[in-house]
C-alpha cells in the first residue's frame, strides 16, 4: 500500500493508460507538486494514426512507440508501472492491479478502446483488427505469408486464383489498410516473384454503411472513394459480414474466398470502464459528466475513447487523439486548480466550480495511399495530394519524440521514391489459418491465437 | 515436381540457407546461365553480427534484415521459396521440403547453425540464445521486462537485491551482450526508474576456459577483459555452469539468483547437415572435402557454419561472416565453370579439377561497447576506440541494403551522442520465468516457451 491523502502531503494522481489522453495529462500534471503515477500494461506509448505503416510493412515497431518510462523520465514526480489493472475502489480511493493496490487523492482513466466483433468473438482469430503493435505486426506477418505461400504453390505447379485480401470497415483505419495494401501489390512487390504476379492481387474493402469514410461529408467521401478505385481497392457498401470461416468470408449469400481478412468495423471500450460501477453506453463508454468526471466522484475522471461525451450539437465526441489530448489537458488543469484550492485551505474543500470541457474540432485528416488522402478543416475541404501533404505534416509533427521524427520523414522520403517497403518481416508463427502454413510439423495456429489473445488491448 | 537436368536446359542449382554464404553464392551464380533456387525458412536474410543490438533494444529487426526476395529481386533466373527443407535423396539430386520435391543439378546446403545446450536442451527455455531475430526480441523483452518488475516490486515495498544478469560464454557474442547490457544500465535506463537504481544491476560473465574471447591472442583477450571490467562486468573464467532453474543458475555448489540469463556458450550445426548422410563432426558440422563438396557428390556443396575445414595450418576455419561469404563465392566460381564445361562438350563431362577452398585470415574484429573493442589484423592487435571505428566502419559497410546502412548509421550517430536506446519496446509474453509477470491471469510462461521453440533455428 502506498501514498498517502492528507492534504500537507503531496496530492496523488493515479492515471491509468498512456495513450494520447493520459500521456497530455501526465504531462501537464507534471508542472505542479503533484505525485503522479502512471499505469499502463505495455511498457511503450503507441502512435496510433501510424500503426497501418507497421501493418503493412513501412515502418518499425520501433519507430511508432517511444517507452512511456523515458516520455516522463525528466519529470521526478511521475512515476511508470508497468501492470494491469483489473479493479477500483472507489471509496477506498483505490486502483487494484491483482498483486498491489494503489491509492490516489484524484483518478484518470484513460484505457482506450480495443475493437469489436459485434458478438462474434470467435472472428478475431480469424479477421485480426488494428490496435496495438502486436495486432500490426500480426497482419504484417499474414499479409506477407501469403504471399509467399502463393508463390510456393504456384511454383509447384498448383493453379491458383489471384489472392484476395478483404478489408471489413470503411472507416479510416479500413481505408488506410485498404489503399496501402493496394499499393504494396502494384510497387512494393511487384517484382519480387517468379511464379505470381502481386500485381493481380485483389483487395476488397466492405462497408456495412453507404458510404466510405461515412463520418466525413459528403464530397470527400465520394472523393476517397474514387480515390481508392483509383488505387485498385474494389469497395463493396451496404454489405453486412455475416460469417467468417477460415479462409472465407460471407456476406449473407454472397461467399469470398480470402487469404487475409482484416477488421475495421467496430470499436469496443476498455472493460475497465464497466469497473467504475457507473452507466456506460452499449459500446461500453462511460457515460461523463460535463467535466469528464464520473457521477457522484468528482475527483475520478474518464477521458479519451472510453469517454461518452456528446458535443455542444449533441453530436458524440469522435474517438480520436485531438479529443483525447484536449481532454487530458482539461483534466489536468482541473486537478491543478484543486491542489491549489487545497493547499490555501487547511480542510479539505469541496470541489470548485468546473466550466464544462468544450472541444473545438480543428479538422480531420484521412489518408487513403500515397500522396491520396481527404482533408477537411471548418468549410474547407480538399483532396488528394494537398491533403496527404497536410496529413503527413502534423502526423510527422506529433510523433514523439524527435528522433523518430527525423527516422520516420527519411524513411518516407526513402519509400515514396523508391516504392520500397522496409519493413518486410515475418515472424512468429508461419501458419496462414484456412491457407497454409511453411514448416512441415508446426502445431497447428494456436500461436497465432494465442498471440492473438494477449493483442486484445487498449 | 520442377526443373530439368538436361544439359540443354538451364543448369539448376538450390541453395539452402540465405545467410551470408547461400546468399554470396546466389549473387555470384545469378549473372550465370544457371536457373537458381533460394530455400529458407524466413523470408529475410539476418545481419548476425548486429543481433545483440536488436537484443538490447539498440536497434529495431527491420533495421539488421533485409527480405531475402528483395536482395535478389533484380536476377531473374534467381526464384526465392520460404519453405522448411526436410531432407534430400541424393541419388534423385531432390531437395524435400515437406510437401514438395525441388530438383538439381547443383546443390548448395548453407543452413548454418543454432545453440548447443550441451545436451541440456531444457535450459533452452530458461538462457535463450542469439541466432535469429525471434532470440533477439526474447531477448530484449526478458531484459526489459526485468527492470520492469523489479520497479513494480520496489514501489511496492519489497526490498530486493539489485537485479542480476548472467551471459553464459565469453566468446565475442557473450562479450558485446555482457559489455552492451553493462552500458544500458548505467546510462539509457539510468534516469527512467524511480523505486530503483538501474546503474546497482550486477552483469556477470560466465566462461567455462581460462579467458574472455579465447580464439584472440592473449593480449586482447587480456585488454578485453580489462575493458569490460570499466564497464562493470562481472567476469568469472574457468567456471562450468551445471545447472539451470527458473531465475537461479549454479555452477557446482555455487548458486546465483539471475533475473536474465542468456545462453552464448555453445554452437550446433543445423540438423540438415546429419541429413545429407555423410560424416560429420561432434558439432554436427559436416567433414567436406577440400573443394567443400562432399565425400562422392561433387556437385553437393556444404559452406558456412555448417561445415567443418581445415585451413593449411590445420586449424578449423572459424563460423564467421567472412568465411561463409567467400566459400560462397568459391562455390558459385567452382559450378560456373562447370557450367560451361557442360555446355562445351555434347555428353555430361566429368567434373573438372578443382584447387582447394582457401581462406585468407583478412583479421578478426570483437566488440565490447560504446568506444571498445579488440582487433587484430595480422601482426597488428589493436583496443579500445580505434578498434571499435574500424568494427563500426566494418559492419556499416557490410549491412545490406543502402537505406538499412543509412539508417543505422543515424541511429548510431543518434544513441552515441545522447545515450539512448531506441527501440525499449516489449512485445508478446509479459512473464519472466522464476521471476514475475505482468498480468494477473496470464496463462503460465507456455507463450514464451512456445516462442522458444519456434525461434529454433539456423
Amino acid at each position: 500500500m502506498n501514498g498517502n491523502s492528507t492534504h500537507q502531503a503531496a496530492h496523488r494522481v493515479v492515471i491509468v493508460g498512456a495513450g494520447f489522453g493520459g500521456l497530455n495529462a501526465a504531462e501537464r500534471l507534471a508542472r505542479s507538486s503533484a505525485r503522479i503515477t502512471v499505469i499502463d500494461r505495455k511498457n511503450h506509448h503507441t502512435f496510433q494514426p501510424l500503426l497501418y505503416q507497421v501493418a503493412t510493412a513501412g515502418l518499425s515497431p520501433g519507430e511508432i512507440t517511444a517507452p512511456i518510462r523515458s516520455i516522463l523520465s525528466h519529470h521526478k514526480n511521475v512515476e511508470v508501472l508497468l501492470a494491469e489493472v483489473t479493479g477500483f475502489d472507489l471509496e477506498r480511493r483505490i486502483v487494484k492491479t491483482g498483486d498491489q493496490e494503489i491509492s490516489y487523492d484524484s483518478l484518470i482513466v484513460a484505457a482506450g478502446a480495443s475493437h469489436a466483433y459485434f458478438g462474434h468473438d470467435e472472428w478475431e482469430a480469424l479477421a485480426p483488427g488494428l490496435k496495438t503493435i502486436e495486432d500490426a505486426l500480426e497482419i504484417r506477418r499474414r499479409v506477407l505469408l501469403a504471399f509467399e505461400l502463393a508463390e510456393r504453390r504456384a511454383f509447384a505447379g498448383e493453379s491458383c486464383d489471384p489472392l484476395n485480401f478483404v478489408v471489413v470497415g470503411a472507416g479510416p483505419t479500413g481505408v488506410e489498410l485498404a489503399g496501402t495494401l493496394a499499393e504494396i501489390c502494384r510497387h512494393a512487390l511487384a517484382h519480387d516473384f517468379r511464379s505470381i504476379d502481386p500485381a493481380r492481387t485483389r483487395i476488397h474493402l466492405i462497408e456495412g454503411g453507404q458510404h466510405v469514410l461515412p463520418a466525413y461529408p459528403e464530397d470527400l467521401s465520394r472523393s476517397a472513394l474514387e480515390q481508392l478505385q483509383r488505387l485498385g481497392v474494389e469497395v463493396i457498401t451496404s454489405a453486412l459480414v455475416t460469417r467468417i470461416e477460415p479462409g472465407v468470408i460471407c456476406m449473407g449469400e454472397t461467399r469470398m474466398d480470402a487469404a487475409v481478412i482484416l477488421w475495421a468495423a467496430g470499436v469496443a471500450a476498455s472493460p475497465l470502464g464497466k469497473k467504475l460501477g457507473v452507466p456506460v453506453d452499449r459500446a461500453g463508454r462511460v457515460l461523463v459528466d460535463p467535466d469528464l468526471s464520473i457521477p457522484g466522484h468528482p475527483k475520478v475522471f474518464v477521458i479519451g475513447d472510453l469517454a461518452a461525451l456528446k458535443d455542444a450539437s449533441g453530436k458524440m465526441l469522435p474517438g480520436v487523439a485531438p479529443v483525447a489530448i484536449l481532454e487530458g489537458r482539461y483534466v489536468a488543469k482541473l486537478i491543478r486548480r484543486q491542489i491549489e484550492l487545497n493547499r490555501a485551505s487547511a480542510s479539505e474543500p469541496e470541489p470548485a466550480s468546473r466550466t464544462a470541457f468544450h472541444y473545438y474540432d480543428k479538422g480531420s485528416l484521412a489518408t487513403i495511399g500515397r500522396a491520396a488522402a481527404v482533408a477537411q478543416f471548418g468549410k474547407i475541404h480538399i483532396s488528394g495530394f494537398l491533403a496527404w501533404l497536410a496529413w503527413l505534416f502534423v502526423h510527422i509533427l506529433f510523433l514523439i519524440g524527435f528522433r523518430n521524427r527525423v527516422l520516420v520523414f527519411i524513411q518516407w522520403a526513402w519509400s515514396y521514391f523508391t516504392y520500397e517497403r522496409s519493413a518486410r518481416l515475418i515472424t512468429g508463427s508461419t501458419v496462414l489459418p484456412g491457407w497454409g502454413r511453411v514448416g512441415p510439423g508446426e502445431p497447428g495456429n494456436s500461436e497465432a491465437e494465442q498471440e492473438m489473445s494477449t493483442a486484445m488491448d487498449k
